[in-house]
């Protein structure tokens, strides 16, 4: 029916195949008619039970698949360039995981060719902007009710990090959230970041820099800082406060179920991200669904995903000098308009 | 496209628009395809914008027009054991807003109906049992971990009550939720009831009754206690403690943001229920329609639909007596299994 | 030094034992000055390391022991009416742990003995009067910025009950606490109650009903329910949430520091009332003390002990009925003015 | 009576005068029987009603008073170093309340003729090591369940500073309890120091650097961030995170009565440090007069005071210059062992 979305659905690894579970069981308004995988039986597994869909192993190939009018990119990130630059080529809207390239460089020159088609057409996967936590304090902190925001206090846990986690990656995977996050919630850039690093904790793999202490200052006096511990062993911790001139706010200790057993009152922690934030990736493509139905892209914009990326590289150097070291970005296009888009 | 169920949702009242919207724009899986009211303009509105929808004012044209499959009855509750009946004929699944039926001898007569169709058809609207705070103390329950539960300590709060609100209402409307929950949470039949009634809040309409504690006994010796209180003034809560033999468990007290400012911590306690089940609406219906996809039924019964009636009654008998009243309801059909539904 | 209170403490127990070094570590302005049991050892045990305490064995002895200005009475409840006698006779101002007399007939009698007098000498052990939270929600209430109180929902557990503990216990020792505090808290008499109960704990020693579940009417309309559970294996709750007209308030939830580890957010409960109520208990004997020291006597009068009395044995009769018992308390005598002692 | 401790109290300010009613009323086991001030009524008022105090405005001639057997400094910092060096030279255990002298120099002074005599007579007023809180967490990271701790998020958080506050104080007033609660709970001393800048709140004084976020790193790779806010405007908040290598605990969320009302479930905040401190004040004092009654001192010592003073100093200067400054002690004496007293 034409009424659904036609989606062609790039990646069938872990991200690709739950948004594929998403857009036929959860959001409403859109159909995968399309995926691409390398590794074709993946893709085929992904779609297991739906009819009507075209297997690829070729991006490109299912991106021409028949009606295909919308483009979800969830394969690893050094694909993201050319698959986005493809989407562009065809005027279709396209919703690209994070990172949006896995370098500034490349981030560059997606945003810049966005920038000559004169419109948006990217939305990029920061979707912490789509946690209700996140939005009801922008909501408050754009209110002015407690004045201009001072600090922010950042937190970002996880239980363990996968194989292959580099100190570099605390900074450019896992703070890259909190990157976004902070930029969006202040509606200001960050201008200089320091790293510090805390004796690792035994419990990380020997070698990892973890935790790590990173700290943001931003072009309106604002200062951000963010415990980033990715080996923690207890849970998966996102937390922020605020810190305004009459008052903070706080969010990420949410409970809900307290059981009093065995000499104390205890609250679960969420053990990963896929259930903290289960709510905000359904809103995130329901929200990318119904913009495309419109003929619309809104969202966070390829500039999002370019200033992330410099912060972090920026990041990555102060953790390797150990000093403070100041961010420096290319200037922004019009099509980006002035401040963070929101 | 055939994928997509078919609904004729029956009522287009505050209730029934917001089923339409939700089937329309939040579930996965559905589409309106007919819609009855009396007051035709109501059910127009309450289309506008979508496209192949048949508006009637009789329920029965509607349930016949083309591409039907299921049925949402949000209509007033006299209308419902009508409509469930042409639903049962058509042997359409339907989903039936509470009250099943506004007393029981109509609610046997609906269960005795669908028990001669020798399957299930009706899944009745007790929202509850998709909360997932609620669902969380179910399988805390299940599990057994705690112990034999020995009693349930409910509040129900609402800001203030509509027009017209009388106090038998307080117990056949308002607590009708807890004796499902009750029933669900337990596992057990409710046998007698007992209402107890302090002095009326000032903030209470005047002759109204409100607030009252309701006492209820089970099958096999819990108790479930149940503050009721519809003008208290402040907010929408709904908790429940469930207490153990090894531990309790309490529901209801969620947190989220934390505001600190003008001398206090503050979180917002939600205004109405369509904001605090919000999200166990929208699981409840796409759990109906993925089930009707399957060509299966689900949720609560139409034993439950009774079984709470039967209750309710007993209830407002206690109410007007002051004394403890048992309930004795009609002996349930093979249909429905042994237990309560789950 | 003639500026200490010299004490006397009948009885040194537990409860004694623990008195004893509170007025020699704790407090400020008092002295032990003699003690009384009938366990000489013990006695002597409890004041060890402490000099100028005459040891007896003879309560009497113990009054008449040079230095003496008070009286504590920590000994068994049936030893209390005696005790209190033998001081009024002397005018000592007593401070006498709860129950102050087990019954309400001896209670009844010792009453009449200090309205005979024509002024206060006994203050009653009613501890919760001196707990922070519990003044802080008394302060609140008395306010009136939350209008009425309408109900108070109340908890009450242990982790186990002692060797010997009977179902009447749990009402006439365990729930005359929350009598006390009830009375207290809303400025009005009980007059009513009714026990339910459900089936007891496998927690519970073999034959205790345990939990149970009573129900307090007052004076004027409001309702009082308390959940008493000695058993409950997993701490000691001391919670009570007034609801009143415009708002409701909730002490015994209080928590201090959260652990996360494990995949949870934990706080520990209190595991006795020693713990729980320390400070209370150290309030409330320096506020004895210091009005001692005026010549003055405040706090709970022998008329909070009687009434607690005659409401206890009101509620055991209710569990041994099963039926609503009324309350039917002697008239009070003009030393205790009118309304509940503050 | 010989039992009582003589107190001499030199200053009778607001902290002075609070220590006499303390002394006085609160603790047990010692009477004031000299004070000292510069202000003669002020002294006498504060000893107003108390027979046998020797009122004096001379220092030197209280602690020369008859049966002044200990002596609490409550004057004004530059007055410390010479009442310190006086109690010493007649042997009186000293309760010297913070900051033990104003700058370092003073403080190595009195700690190297404290060891010069070979014993211990003084306790610095670090009081947050009394605090059922703070010791809470000590006991639990001294326990190592959590592991080795890693981080230390403080807040320290004054609804308003006093007029004269300077940027400078924020460090070496406010954070100097952070500096002592660090040292204490970590067991580590500080080894370097960096303070940030945010622009300041327009709440804040002209020209007062308000907030603050300070670091410092420790002598075994810890990190401890503290942000400091004097004039938040909403309450005296003072808290901490201990992050270790299995878990984190917060303390300073302690919550007691929750009102639900007007839409909003609120938790008072403390307004200011009598009242969130006022526990730990009486038990620090309480603690001091049992040692010195058993002939001995304990707590923070000169030490302690002298730490609290370099870092301080550090820290200031690092405030100063944006840069991150290490901290330079000197060797510390035998007297005070080794590693931070506890």
């Amino acid at each position: 029916m034409g009424d659904l979305l036609g989606v062609a659905v790039l990646g069938a690894g872990h991200m690709g195949a739950d948004h594929i579970r998403r857009l036929e069981q959860v959001v409403s308004g859109a159909r995968v008619v399309a995926v691409a995988d390398p590794d074709v039986e993946r893709a085929k597994d992904a779609v297991a039970g739906l009819t009507g869909v075209a297997v690829h192993t070729d991006p490109e190939a299912a991106l021409g698949a028949p009606g295909v009018e919308a483009v979800l990119i969830a394969s690893p990130g050094p694909a993201h360039e050319e698959a986005l630059l493809a989407a562009f080529a065809r005027h279709l809207p396209v919703l690209c995981e994070k990172p949006m390239v896995p370098d500034s460089t490349g981030a560059l020159r997606v945003m810049e060719a966005e920038a000559r088609l004169g419109r948006r057409l990217a939305q990029i996967g920061f979707m912490r902007r789509y946690d209700a936590e996140y939005q009801r304090l922008k909501i408050l902190l754009d209110g002015g009710g407690l004045g201009r925001p001072l600090m922010l206090h950042c937190t970002h846990r996880n239980v363990s990090s996968p194989p292959g986690f580099t100190s570099a990656m605390l900074v450019n995977s896992s703070v890259s959230h909190e990157i976004d996050a902070a930029r969006w919630l202040l509606g200001q850039e960050l201008t200089a970041v320091t790293v510090l690093r805390p004796t690792p904790s035994s419990g990380a793999p020997a070698g990892l820099l973890d935790p790590q202490f990173v700290l943001f200052e931003t072009d309106r006096g604002a200062l951000v800082d963010v415990e980033v511990f990715v080996n923690c062993g207890f849970g998966y911790q996102v937390r922020c406060e605020a810190v305004c001139e009459k008052g903070s706010a706080r969010i990420g200790d949410e409970h809900t179920m307290v059981v009093t057993a065995g000499g104390g009152a205890r609250e679960e922690v969420a053990q990963d991200y896929l259930v903290r934030f289960a709510a905000a990736y359904d809103r995130e493509v329901q929200s990318w669904v119904d913009a495309a139905r419109r003929g619309e892209v809104g969202g966070p914009s390829a500039w999002d995903g370019y200033a992330a990326s410099v912060v972090a590289e920026a990041g990555v150097r102060a953790l390797e000098t150990g000093g403070r070291t100041t961010v420096e970005p290319a200037p922004r296009p019009d099509l980006y308009g002035a401040g963070v888009s929101r």
